[in-house]
């Protein structure tokens, strides 16, 4: 394969098969949002698809950034869809990576500030502030190994074994194959997050194996390698791609003109789908407000 | 052509030509910077390379932002060629263009943040401070035609009118056809921007013309048209570009994945050129301490 | 007066009497918010109060950014004195302001940011939208004497002969003798900005004297002088301000600790109320979509 | 005591004793900075100044943002006197404290993005590099409690465990009492972070006795509470408080105009220091050129 993906649903299409062995797949619509759910149930089908076992969820949409009942309707799938992943008890541990000083890398950090936190508010303070009952969440912002030094995993893993979390959420910006689906697509696996991965091409994988619980990954594309959308040109074109020196492209990324503010309200978005999945009591108005 | 570009220089190479009616061009390199003259003297010229009779001085370097070596070099032939071109005496307004919110296309803005503004301090406080006669410069920050409702062109114009200038200096962000040009190359000319240039396609040119007084246009390139890359790529390969709908690719652009340091640095070094060139009296590092 | 403000209110409620000559005044309560509205009508009152004559309105709240239905009131009254205020007919400019650097000078470049630019945008195209018949707004961030070497009246001045508005509207950070103020008050005016006003001390008036058409201020106080503070308690401690070196406090500002997420939401409040006093045809929903 | 401050120093000078039991206390000056070492060593000082027994080292300067000299010199003190404090071998974890998004309170997560992390790179990649041998440094920033729901001291705390440096250094952003002393005085400790501490007064203690290894804590003073000021005023002025409400004033924080360059500087200052402390192969320059 010429192309880099993340997307479980680009690597399906890529293989132009109606069935593949070890693979379930099905597709609904849901108020205009297309639902397509990958599930992978072998060794069989993780060879296929080059991905670990799990169920891959693709929400396609119009451009997130384009009304706010395209908005409104994502982010309430996603939300029914992360309440059907979720264990129903326990605190939630949501971290957003990525970098935050590069746009397209900046989608964790950015859905990670707009999280609701609530696993230091006591239920007595919580009460006198009319919130009722809150589902414990934290947070954190991991940062990137070139400025941290320390592999993400393990900094998730050493908060992980001090709160004890059921369950990790990691949001995360994604590479795709097709600039089409650059702020139109959101991917929610219960795999977590392969090596390799990401914008930043995470060096080392976060799943229930290197953390112990289970992990939830969340994430929208936001690249296109340069690389990849020659090649995928090239293919559509139905012509090789040549032989030539193309270690400069390697460097490079395509991003939509208006990349700013697909990353903002793409962080929104998946904030909202998350706040809304984990506080049963508060609709997402009210979670607005709160968060600001 | 199938590709977009504001650089002379590249228009020049697309023709595989060596000598063209009606354009001069020369090569030196100076402390390890290539320096281009190129001139368009006639109307045939202005045909071959699509640009408008003037100036155009291209320099290359290694990446702006890998070594304080290539910084100065550069940041000094850039002072150097700027002062040939600059009258002697007067005012000096400089405008940073494009839209601060997309971080490819903020290198006018940033560059303007750096730029030590004069005109409003007094030789009295300047000698009080120890700065003896400075040059009076202003600055200006037009935004972008969507956010403002005011072509760039209106707002410098109005403001020419105001202060009076005997030269503009306009900065701004380039596409180029290369992607190896990124954050390498620095054009200078005195023909200002054209119609349709700049990372967000100013609709309308900033020139002599249109301000009345000279106008001189300092840019980096900082973006590759997705359209014009892919076509890069199958002129490079020696194949047709495809006949297939590339609407979708006309939305995006190819950066490097460093975009916004290279955008700093190359705002430093933009700043640190006009600036030098313009206070003969102070010293890099005595400016370097006033603008922080 | 030991304290500085750019509040007609306070300066009101200094001289601690119920009438004044050549002062007009009344209070209202709409939806749960206070206008004042104080008429200054000769040279008396305006000695009484140090302001130029005309009107200065004051709404008086909660907290800006406490809740949605205080920040929807607020901007609803905004909405409704800026139309009193507001000619029938012609372009708008608004102007934003302060310096972006300077988080509680920040106040007008955010509010430019916000409002919907439509002098450029032909009727055909927008009726292709739906958006019916827009009236003709256009923005400005003219930056601040320091980093411009121009005074901002200038730069105005120069955008108003070129695109000849029928009224300029003027967005400011103001400084208010009161922290309770901070963040609670909106105040706007007919007579523009005054000399030596705002966080960072416009060193010239924008009014429609120096203009040549009528100006709007609106403002939110964001600090209080270290200075005013001090001089405050010892004022209501009812005990006589010492005489030592106040040089220190004179470079200080008193901010609310959340004054980050005052700005952006006092910026949002101020550009809803400008932009729906504009557009008579879209509804505030519709307008938060396009300006997003 | 009315006022609230983190520095030894100011609660050393409120006592206006020449000595105190429990208290060594010398003072340098050393290149033109002032360096104060208050040695705390008993219960009866711990008592006196309110502080837990150990070192604290106050650097007195110029503004650190007026001139290069004074900070390079500030710079190469404070390196110094870190150097004595830190382990010989072992990785350090540096910890950026504070709220990215409330300025005063950004010095910490500032200071670490200037920090150059070498903890994952391998001695035969530096090497290749020609870096020579680097000390393992890790960097984190770890939010504020409101954000995370996860108190700091937990989070680091994780890591701690996970990367087993020999010594943490947290930066954070400090109140002092005195305006006087924002920008201008640099406390560097062998005793963590107290208990309400900082400019968002951090809930928990960071220290040796609650992470289990060496704490080293270096702070710059960007806030003076307003109430602090009121009542330094008063002092100053040989008049009681008035008993009054001050509720309103206790959210108030007092700032320099100037301080999103003075937090620049700062936490260029610390990265510096910290970086030249840590990293004896490489001088000034080479690390400034690699962290950017």
């Amino acid at each position: 394969m010429n192309f880099r993906t993340d997307l479980a649903i680009e690597r399906q299409e890529y293989t132009e098969k109606e069935t593949l062995d070890g693979v379930l797949s099905k597709t609904d619509t849901i108020d205009g949002v297309r639902v397509t759910t990958i599930e992978i149930i072998n060794g069989q089908g993780e060879k296929l698809l080059g991905k670990p076992r799990g169920r891959y969820i693709t929400l396609e949409t119009d451009k997130l950034y384009k009304s706010s009942e395209v908005f409104s309707a994502t982010s309430e799938v996603l939300c029914n869809e992360l309440r059907k992943m979720l264990p129903e008890n326990g605190t939630i541990l949501v971290a957003g990576l990525g970098n935050e000083d590069i746009t397209p890398d900046a989608l964790g950090p950015k859905s990670m500030n707009l999280i609701l936190a609530t696993r230091h508010i006591s239920s007595e303070f919580a009460d006198s502030l009319g919130l009722g009952e809150l589902r414990g969440v934290a947070g954190i912002v991991p940062g990137v190994l070139g400025k941290t030094g320390i592999e993400t995993v393990e900094i998730i893993g050493g908060i992980v074994k001090k709160i004890e979390p059921s369950c990790v959420i990691v949001v995360d910006a994604l590479a795709s194959r097709s600039t089409a689906r650059l702020g139109t697509t959101v991917q929610i696996c219960d795999t977590g997050v392969a090596p390799g991965s990401g914008v930043g091409n995470r060096r080392k994988g976060i799943s229930s194996e290197t953390l112990g619980v289970p992990v939830i990954a969340i994430g929208v594309p936001t690249v296109v390698d340069a690389l990849t959308m020659a090649a995928d040109v090239f293919e559509k074109a139905g012509v090789d791609l040549p032989d030539m020196d193309f270690s400069e492209h390697r460097q490079m990324m395509v991003t939509p003109k208006e990349i700013d503010s697909l990353i903002d309200k793409a962080a929104r978005l998946i904030a909202m789908g998350i706040n809304t999945a984990l506080q049963k009591n508060l609709t997402a108005e009210e979670i607005a407000e709160i968060v600001g």
